[in-house]
C-alpha cells in the first residue's frame, strides 16, 4: 500500500503534469526534487507534531503521512506549474509543509473529524493554497502559446493519469485498518469506474464536435478518486460511491470547460494544471459527502467500529453508555460523546476551516514569492525547460533556436 | 496480486496497443474507457451468474474477476483496433461480457474444466471473438498506410509490453491459492523468459537482414504467458514449462509471418494487432497442454491437492474410494468421479465450446457493429486519432493538415 | 518485493537505458533480451552452486538471486551500451553470470562478509567487470554525434530512473528478515531522498549557466540507493543513511563532471551509461561504509540479533561464549567467532576480492569479445537501432537516410 501510494506522488504526478509540450524535464525533475525534498521536510514537521518520548520516530507510518504531505504541496505545484522558478517552489514548499500539519492537527485532533482519503486535509487544502499563492502571483502575460500539449506530452501525461487512477483505492485506503480497508478500496473502485465512463460521456457531448477532450480524460477521470475519499471507509453502499463518481465527473469536466476560463479572466486566478476541477471543487464535494455519511452512521448499521472509525462519538467518561459499550469492547477509554449530526457538523467546520487556513497560507506565501529577488521569470521563460536544464544544441540544419533543437533534431533528422 | 492484474489491463494492454502512430490518444484512452465500462458491467453480470442470498457480491474476487473479463473485451478489441468507433466497441462490449459469462460456466461448472490462467477463457475467447466480429466488419480499404508504427509509437508499446510480461505471473496465479499459487507464478516465469528468448532469435533468423521485428518483440515475447496459462497450476515441471514457452514463440513468430498476411487475404479476417498469433494460437496449445497435463495428473503424483485443483475428480457420493478420502479429508463432499483421461477430454471439450461460443458470438457482433447508422468510419478516418479527440492547431509552418499537427509541432518549432 | 525487484530490473534497467536518441529500440529490447537470458543461466549456475540433494530447486527465493545476477550483467551493459553486438552480448552474459557466482559464494561463505543490497557483489561487480571489457574494446572512433539524447530519449530514460528510485528500497531490503527488512527500506528511503536533493543543488552548482543537467538527474539520485546497500539493515541511523546519500550524491555527480572525460581521454575506458558513476563509486562507498558499520556492531546495541546478521561473528564451537548465547537462542550453531573488526577486515577484503575478480573477468571477456568475428561495428553503427531492428521507411519527403526516417515520420507528416 505504501509502494502504491509511493507511486502516485513520483510517477502518477510527475507524469500527469508533463502535459505541457516545452516543460516536460521540468514536470518530472522539478517533481522529483519537490517531492523528495517535501519527504525530509515532512518526517521532520509531521514528527515534531507526533513526538514520542521527545524523539521523531521514522517509520513505514511516518514516510506514509510523508508522502500525503508532499501530495498536497505537488497540487498546489500544479496550480503553478510552468509559472515558478525552482527556488520559489522550494519555498513555497517550506512553508506549505508547516500549515499543513497544523491545519491537519487541528481537524483530526481538536475537531475529531474524520477523512480517510485526505479529500480535505491533501486534496482541498493543497488545491486552495495553490489557487491562492496564483492570485498573488498573478501576471498579464500568464497565458503563451506554450501552455498546450503536444501528440507526445499528452501520451506522457496519460501514463501518470493511468497509474493514479489505478493506485487511487490504496491512497483512500492505504492508512485504514482491516475491514473498513476493504470497504476503502472497493468504494474507491467503484467511485472511479463511475468517473471514467461519465467523464467520457460528458466531454463528447460538450463537445460541439462531439470529440474526446485529453484534458478530461488526463484529469477529470481521477476526481471520483478524490470525491469519495473523505467516505472511502463508511457504509455508503456501492451505489453511493458510483454517485460520487458520477457527480465528481460532472463537476470536473463543467469545472474545465466553464469554471477555469471564469477563474482566470474574472478573479485573475490562473490554474495551469486545472488543478481546481481535479481537486479543488471534488474535495468539496467529498467532504459534504463525508459529512452525510457520518450524519447517518450508527450503532445499528456499523456495530460497535463505529466507535473506531469515529472516536469522537465513543460516549464520555463515566457515562451508562460508555459502561454499557466497555462490556462488549473492554479497554475501550471514553470520548467526546458526539452525536452523528454534531460529527457532521464538526466535519463541516473541518472543511471551512481548511478553506481558510490554506487560503491564508497561499496569500501569504504567494506575496513572499512575489518579492522582487525571487520573481524574475520573462515571459517567453514561462513553461520552458530551456531555462533550467542543459540541452543538447545540435542545431545544424538551420532550425530557429537552442530552445527547440533537441525537439526538431526529432524531426529533421 | 490483484492489484498486478489491475495494471495489466490498463497499462499493458492499453500501451501495448499504442503501436499505430496515429492512434495513441484512442489506443490508451479508448482502452481505459472500455475497461472501465467493462468493469462496471462485469461486476453486474458476474454477480447475476454468482449471486449470494439474492444479491450481487461485490468484494475482491468480484473484481478480479471483472478485470479479467475486461482483459477478454480488450483483445477483441486488439483484432479491430482502428476500425471502430467508440460506439461500436461501447456495444460490442455489451454483448461480450454475458457470452463471455455464460461460456464460462459452461466451460467451468459444467464441464468441471480447470484453467488457471484462463488462456481458454479468456484468450481463446476474447480473439476468436474479435476475429470472427473482424470477418464481420471486413472492408477492402482496411490496410492504408496509418496501420503502421512510428519510432515512438513502437517505445510506447515497449511499455505495454514490459509491464504485461512483468505481471503475467500474477495473471496466471492470481486466484489460485497457497501451493498451487507459488507453482503458478514460477511455471508461468519459466514459460515467459524461454518465449522471450526464443522470440528473439526467431524474429532474427526469419528476417532476411537479420534484424529484429519490434512487432515480435511485443508481442510474442508474452505468448508464453498465454501458452502455460491452462496449466500453470499444475506439476509440469521446469521443463515442460520451457517448452510450453518455446513452442509459444514458434507459432506466435510463425503466425505473425506467415498466418496473418493469409488470414488478411484468403479468409478476409483483418488482425490489427495480430491477436491471433499472441492470444488465439497459442491460447489453443495452452488448452491442449492443460488437457494433456490433466491427463497424466494422478493422486501419486499430486496426493489429496489433486482433488482440491480437478474437484470433479472427487469420487461420486457413496463410493468406497470417497470413504477413503474421506479419512485423510474430513468433509470432502462426492464429485463427479472423472478419471483424469475423461478430465482430459473435458478439457477438450471446453475449448471446442468457447470456440464455437466465441465466434458465433463475434459473428453476431460484428452483423450487429456493420449495420447502418453504426458504421461509418471513411477510409482516412481508419487508425486516425483526430476524428475522436480535439486537438490544438499550430500549423504555422505549411504542415499537411490540422490531423498532424500536433506531431508536426514536434518536429517544426 | 520479488515483484518490486523484477520490475526495477525491466523497466527501470531498460527504461534509464533508453536515453540514447537513436538507440531506444535496443535499450528495452536487448535489455529484455539479456535480461531474460541471464534469469534462465543465472537460476542453472547459481542453482549449481546451492544444490538441494543434488538437484537445482527454483523457488521465489531462486528467481530473487536470478533477478540480482542479471542486474549485474545489466549493468556492465550499461557500460558497453551501443558499442557491442547482440551477439557479443550474449557471450558477455554467458561468461559474467558464473563468475559472479564464485565471486558471491567466495565473499558470502569464505569470507563471511554482508552486503545486504548487494553493492559489492552487484553494483561493484558489474560496474568493474564493464569498465574492464571496455578498456579492452576500445576505439578511437568511440565518441559520435549519435552518442548523445534528444529530448524525448531524456523522457523515457526518466521513466526508469523513477521506477529505479521509488522500488530500490525494495532492492536492499528484499532478502531481509523481519525487522531487518523494516530497516533496510527505512534507511534505502533516507539515503535516497537525501541524494535526490543534494544532487539537483550540485548538478545546478556545477554547471557554469546554474542549469540542471538532466544526466545527473537520470543517475546521480540512485547513487544513494547503491551507497546506503551493504549497511542497509544495520543501526546506521537516519542521519547516516543521509549522510550516505549525500556523499553518495557528492561522489557521483563530481564523477560525471570530472572523471569519467578523465577515465575516457587518459585510460581509455569508455562508459556509455556512466556507469562508474553510478555503480561503481557509490558501490565502493557503500563496502566501506558497510566495513564501519560491522566494525561499530556489538552486542550492546543489537542484542542477539547481531549474530543473526553477522553469521561469522558467532562464538566458535564449544567457547563459553557460545554456551551464554544459546540460552538465549537454543539451537545456535557455533561460527567463526569473528569480532567487530575483523568481520570488518573481511568486508574489505571481499571488496578488494570482487575488484579484482571483476576485472579480471572483464579483460578475459573484453579480449574475447574483440576477436576477428564478433567485433564487426563500424562507426556510424555505434548507438545506431538501425543495424538491428526492422524500421519502416515511409521516408517520402527527402529526408536523409533509411536509418532516421521513423523519427523523421514523426516530424514531417
Amino acid at each position: 500500500m505504501f509502494q502504491d501510494v509511493h507511486v502516485m506522488i513520483f510517477i502518477g504526478f510527475g507524469f500527469l503534469m508533463m502535459f505541457l509540450k516545452r516543460y516536460g524535464f521540468s514536470s518530472v525533475g522539478i517533481n522529483f526534487l519537490i517531492a523528495a525534498l517535501c519527504l525530509q521536510w515532512a518526517i521532520l514537521v509531521n514528527g515534531f507534531f507526533h513526538l514520542k518520548e521527545g524523539l521523531i520516530l521514522v517509520d513505514l507510518t511516518a514516510l506514509l503521512g510523508a508522502d500525503f504531505t508532499a501530495a498536497a504541496v505537488l497540487i498546489s505545484f500544479g496550480v503553478l506549474l510552468g509559472k515558478t522558478t525552482p527556488t520559489q517552489l522550494i519555498i513555497l514548499a517550506l512553508i506549505e509543509v508547516p500549515v499543513f500539519a497544523i491545519n491537519e492537527v487541528i481537524g483530526r485532533t481538536y475537531f475529531g473529524a474524520i477523512d480517510m482519503g485526505d479529500s480535505m486535509f491533501v486534496h482541498v487544502f493543497g488545491a486552495y493554497f495553490g489557487l491562492a499563492a496564483s492570485l498573488m502571483l498573478y501576471r498579464r502575460d500568464v497565458s503563451t502559446e506554450k501552455e498546450g500539449s503536444s501528440y507526445q506530452s499528452d501520451m506522457y501525461a496519460m501514463i501518470g493519469t493511468v497509474f493514479l487512477w489505478l493506485y487511487w483505492p490504496s491512497f483512500n485506503a492505504g492508512a485504514a485498518p482491516g475491514d473498513d480497508q476493504h470497504r476503502g478500496i472497493i468504494n474507491t473502485y467503484i467511485s472511479l469506474i463511475a468517473c471514467c465512463v461519465t467523464t467520457f460521456a460528458l466531454s463528447s457531448v460538450l463537445d460541439k464536435n462531439k470529440k474526446f477532450d485529453m484534458v478530461h480524460v488526463q484529469n477529470s477521470t481521477l476526481a471520483g478518486g478524490v470525491a469519495v475519499g473523505t467516505a472511502a471507509d463508511l457504509m455508503i453502499h456501492p451505489w453511493g460511491a458510483a454517485l460520487l463518481g458520477i457527480l465528481a465527473a460532472l463537476i470536473s469536466v463543467s469545472g474545465y470547460v466553464y469554471i477555469t476560463p471564469l477563474l482566470a479572466s474574472r478573479l485573475r486566478i490562473h490554474d495551469t494544471c486545472g488543478v481546481h476541477n481535479l481537486h479543488g471543487l471534488p474535495g468539496i464535494l467529498a467532504a459534504i459527502a463525508g459529512a452525510v455519511a457520518a450524519a447517518l452512521a450508527s450503532e445499528a448499521t456499523y456495530g460497535p467500529s463505529l466507535y473506531e472509525i469515529f472516536p469522537a462519538r465513543i460516549p464520555v467518561e463515566g457515562s451508562p453508555e460508555l459502561a454499557r459499550l466497555q462490556e462488549a469492547l473492554p479497554g475501550l477509554e471514553g470520548g467526546s460523546g458526539l452525536t452523528g449530526s454534531s460529527q457532521a457538523l464538526f466535519q463541516l467546520l473541518t472543511l471551512v476551516v481548511t478553506l481558510v487556513i490554506s487560503i491564508a497560507g497561499g496569500i501569504v506565501s504567494g506575496f513572499i514569492l512575489r518579492l522582487s529577488p525571487l520573481s524574475v521569470l520573462k515571459t517567453e521563460e514561462l513553461y520552458e525547460d530551456e531555462k533550467w536544464w542543459i540541452m543538447e544544441t545540435e542545431d545544424d540544419e538551420g532550425h530557429k533556436g537552442s530552445v527547440t533543437i533537441p525537439m526538431a533534431d526529432n524531426g529533421a533528422r
